[in-house]
């Protein structure tokens, strides 16, 4: 059951009520359009505007009776606008409302989560540029490959955390559509021009050519936006668990800030805010799959999608929402250990900078690639344990004509992996924020 | 949210205090056998047994300290237990606890879902019985191929349904499992012949060899039972919805038995309860997708299983719970149309049965199969409309003399599949009961 | 295996070559940047342009000893050029040619599939314009529910077309990528420039800030916008299939248009075609998951994703081809029966058209909704077998003051629905092309 | 394109002969059978027996024709029989020679994959026995959690696999069945007897009730016996890969044995082969998804499996024989680091036995669990860097009273895990074998 993630503001707008709140919107604008072309008398629209009210208690006892839970709803309103109440629901069609009232209901939830979005840039942004020199190993196959830094590391994802805002907003613009067009999408019964002066009222634009319902791709596109988001979040995440490994101890979760400098046992800290996004994640990628299998309706429509859409539209929002919440808390709370990271590339002697050892041969002593590898090579290949490869070649003869104490320094300190991430970042940052 | 499906049983089993009450089921027969091995004195299994009290506004308060619900449940039944508290939960893990009360709490759902599941096999079974003779019309490609049973599409069904009940059966006897190896499943804390005689007081059997965790794959297996039930019934819904499309119009949804001579229109009933339990399948599969990813777990375990199992377990099978259920009503409730199923065998012209006639010119008359083609697909091809084929052979001179009155009647009765059905049902039925 | 599917255009794509063909581009396009930077020689440059071709044999050897194919294509390239073959490469990562070479491949791919989806558009855009009067009943939970045409059905499967075109589109665009930061994405070999000025050349954009690859989110975009393609010829092929039905008998697959007045027995005829379709949806939407799970690759990357990327790329654009060449074929050969369609909204009497009659009484003799209801209901419910709705009210009491001979008769042609639908259509069909 | 994959083995058994090769077995033994009861004569289904051949060519040849490519393989079967050609497929339906000669190939598919099970599981055990005392970190979280060995941990895996090996069996098992129950199972045609017979012959059993085709809940069965054997080896795949890390270090790929002491930096060596599985398993989980859904077809069925099981059984059958070779090679020629293993559990001064400090002074000294915990985690946290614990202790005038050398000497190496360790593989390992 999802109430374990369920964050304040996704409670509420999931609950039940809300959902007829919604569907008591689209009543009272089409009313209101219906009396504006003077089919329906303005009395009425004022009345419904005026004195509709949602009765839960009230529509469950008569949808017990109707087995309709879209009829109770208009019947409860309707008595509760009293004189004026046939007017209610004039000319509509169950999925009418109920589409229609999705997309308010879901453009409130993607606002929801498009608020966390853009706080967890904020968040990974400022990280990333604390940390734009803290120089740590970057790592192919797991393995050291060569330097980067955390903050560089960062940037990735918040490029990622971008494209997923942006499948995050288009699948919300593609979902704001109102459908007023009847049984079977045909208008039969409520003008084009109604619908079209609803849909302007209520921001959406009008479903052009539905079934009874609308289209269930739509749908599968806003659940694929919350799976390439939750995606995102589970990459982060393993990057971050990966970081915390004892060997590692690079990052720990659940830091708080001005803690860090007391504890001499890091590694006692589980990265279960990590596990607990990565399982999520999981979850609602399940969730859109289910919302693929909705896509192939039959005809104008069935209503096989009707049950499994009562669960996952509410829980898969408010996993993701829940899940970008852990997130932000979990990168504010985040204990970046810059020195374990920096003596992490120094492992093995060092050569996660033999690049450079290698690069500084060519460049400026003109060796070949070859010659140049052959020697760093052998260098490497005779380290002892705990020998490192910077004092090695110092102390080396084959060496000590091309380096000096100076270049050593300069080339084991990262200064030139530093220089291009810093251009890299320079140049292209703007295009991501 | 998947309240709108619980069931009364699978509400009462996956609430919060359910999971607790397995939790001390487990705690307590720790106590017990620790007792009787003298580990423990008996006083204190003795007072465990009959103190230890679920207190669950306790645990929440003791959780919104430690964080950790175990422990808040350990030290909440410590506390029930007064002087002997420290006695529960000796030499245990808390993955111990979860994962053998988790084997406790799902074979209970497992024997919910089995009831039904068996339920669901009587009800069908006697539908078909009571249909072994009703002649419908077989498809293949939703295209007519020739005539079958409705009893005789049933058994099919319900050997399908048996394979699904090994399969769940199966599922529930590799997960009934007792995990009492401690930190990294290397029973360094409680020796092996607790556990063995735990699990035998339980009814479980020792993970041989676990993690800090039961391995993951036996859960996955759990929720793939589940998904082949939901396709399954899923199958079946889709069969019986295609049956009461208005143009076959075989089958109705929903009616009481008493009522069907009175309603002139049985095609304004939707079959919503079909349409709903293959939604509900769309779901379930989901679930299992998410489960099958919890497989590849980091070392002695990570916990990123967690936080999507405490959720999947209770919904996939609640939903599943539900949709067998709403089968056994939609299935006690259905009209079949027998008329219906006989007269849409005549449509155009009966044409279902030429294999019949073919046979008939072959093995009567000893015409070659190529010359009882041509002539039958000659006289199919000259149908008019509304013309029957019966009757046209009757009239037409090629065939008069291949056919009496009574050949075609008998022909156009599908007594040889009738009796070709009846001897495969005769001679199979009890290898699948 | 594919080998089936495969469209003589994806063949040639996706063959062994092909790949290197677009490798080879990428280095010949480096080269030429960095000789117009003075980074080599121009000499090298024109000699790389020039001589560098690709041999498979060759490469293959070398592949054989040192088992990295990428190693093994830029030897064999390197030996084609001869003297200058040293500077084939130069600064360069393995990632850095493969990924900007499968960007190059997948635009064409794209270009492919695109070029299918145009047409496909055009197909259906010119039979929903043929049969926008050709009134059939719309159906909901596969039940007879108001009159629609065959031409506004096909007008909202265009509609779902161009939505799938717009994914497509975007999955093209985001996905025109340039890469080449080398190792762990830091530009710390190649200048910043050369990638900026290769990626210009090439039409492609930078990627800001990669791992060592193009982060597999792009990819997983890819799959599903083919995944939404699929989905959308799945839910077609399923209507065209329900209307091939022998009960429905609407259309026939795989008619010759001259053909069609020939055969009486078009029932024969399976949906082969819309079959083929469903199930290779089915087996594009699996590509689609494994892409997903491929996006949390490890730290700057770890090469997991690759060994099904080598699969799922050709495989799955391959088989959408496929498939839309097959829907495009399937409905220019498809025989839309007209008379059938509607001959079977006159189904049961021609209750499809009862909100008419009821409309009817309403807006023009002011009657109450329920008294119009009761009124048309028990005409409805008193219709004997064969007998019509439209004759029994021009023969009954109760209605005879209501209803000319003219006003039943246009009813029941559904000219309401047939100007409504035009409206709609007039009004939105630019939308949408 | 899956060729890349392909075994020697699986590609002789799914190339496009060995399907007609097992069809030919179907129709060969029919014919037997229907000889033996007298339905054909004794001589026809000799020549059968004798003469028939396959001719790939000529098959193509008519199926260009035809577009039917079981009518082609019968026709030229047929032919290649000569005067008793007209016996070949007499009373069949073509599902019943694909369905029954599908049960036969797979039949071979699965005894490819158990075998090279089996020799994983010889492989796995090996290693087991061999590192059942190399001491190493047990990880829950990533985090260090208390000691195991490798072989401990092997033999989890070795029963995860065992388990696997059961799924696959019972896949198997449940797949060997014979289907000649004709157009739409009711055995219209041909005799139960010859069914029955037929079955007995290949050793498959009878389809109690079949559709036209065997339910394909079974082939769902087959796919997820393989997801479930490819999510063992990607979890397999995933431990190795992490104990290959830089910073772990415990384990290489690819190394081989002889070679192990000459290499200064087996850092340099990426998990490929790990990483390739890891792949290839979200691909093989991806075509069990694609099979889930091709349960429910319709009715008496559609054939709308039949586009992507044309695909999936080869490709799936494929990728899990060659990653389960792929993974015997990779254990076979796995350096593992005794060395480092110990090593790196006295990372962090050796905190990881710490408990076992605790339990000492429980158990021997009679403190309180709680005194001892403080004074344990006071000398943790109070630990110098490159400090060891037990150093610590010896030193320490805390301790010094409750520790002397030798107990601190056997603490520290672990012996009393290594000792449940071994009592556990003792008294389970023959449950699994």
């Amino acid at each position: 059951m999802i109430e374990r993630y369920q964050t304040p503001e996704m409670k509420t707008l999931f609950q039940e009520k809300s959902r007829f709140e919604y569907m008591l919107i689209v009543e009272k604008t089409v009313a209101e359009i219906q009396a504006k072309k003077g089919l329906i008398p303005q009395a009425a629209a004022a009345s419904i505007a005026k004195k509709s009210k949602i009765n839960l208690a009230r529509i469950y006892e008569i949808e017990n009776q109707t087995k309709h839970d879209v009829i109770a709803f208009v019947s409860q309103i309707a008595e509760s606008v009293g004189e004026h109440g046939k007017y209610v629901h004039f000319g509509l069609t169950s999925s009418d409302v109920l589409d229609t009232a999705m997309s308010l209901q879901i453009r409130e939830a993607f606002k929801l989560i498009l608020n966390e979005v853009k706080e967890l840039k904020g968040i990974i942004k400022g990280l990333a540029q604390k940390h734009q020199k803290s120089v740590c190993a970057g790592r192919t196959h797991g393995i050291y490959a060569e330097i980067t830094t955390f903050g560089f590391k960062l940037m990735g994802f918040l490029s990622e955390l971008s494209r997923s805002e942006e499948r995050l907003i288009r699948a919300q613009q593609q979902f704001e559509i109102c459908k007023l067009s009847g049984a079977v999408g045909t208008s039969s019964a409520l003008g084009l021009d109604v619908e079209a002066e609803v849909a302007a009222k209520l921001k959406l634009k009008p479903e052009y050519f539905a079934t009874q319902v609308v289209p269930r791709d739509r749908h599968a596109e806003v659940f694929m936006s919350l799976a390439f988001t939750a995606s995102f979040l589970e990459r982060l995440a393993i990057e971050l668990r990966h970081l915390q490994r004892t060997e590692v101890n690079e990052v720990v979760e659940g830091f708080d800030p001005k803690q860090k400098g007391s504890s001499a046992m890091p590694h006692k800290k589980n990265p279960i805010s990590g596990e607990n996004i990565t399982g999520l994640s999981r979850l609602i990628k399940g969730y859109a799959w289910t919302a693929m299998e909705n896509i192939p309706l039959w005809h104008e429509r069935d209503i096989s999608h009707s049950s499994n859409e009562r669960i996952i539209f509410g829980d898969a929002f408010t996993a993701t929402h829940y899940s970008l919440r852990r997130m932000k808390t979990l990168l504010e709370k985040l204990f970046v250990n810059k020195g374990m990271m920096k003596e992490n590339t120094y492992k093995m002697g060092g050569v996660l900078y033999s690049s450079h050892l290698l690069n500084h041969l060519v460049a400026k002593h003109g060796l070949s690639r070859e010659e140049a590898y052959r020697l760093i090579q052998k260098a490497a290949f005779d380290l002892g344990v705990n020998e490192s490869l910077g004092d090695k070649i110092l102390r080396s003869k084959d060496f000590k004509k091309y380096f000096t104490t100076a270049e050593i320094k300069s080339i084991f300190s990262g200064e030139r992996h530093l220089n291009s991430i810093q251009q890299r970042i320079k140049k292209y940052e703007k295009n991501i924020s």
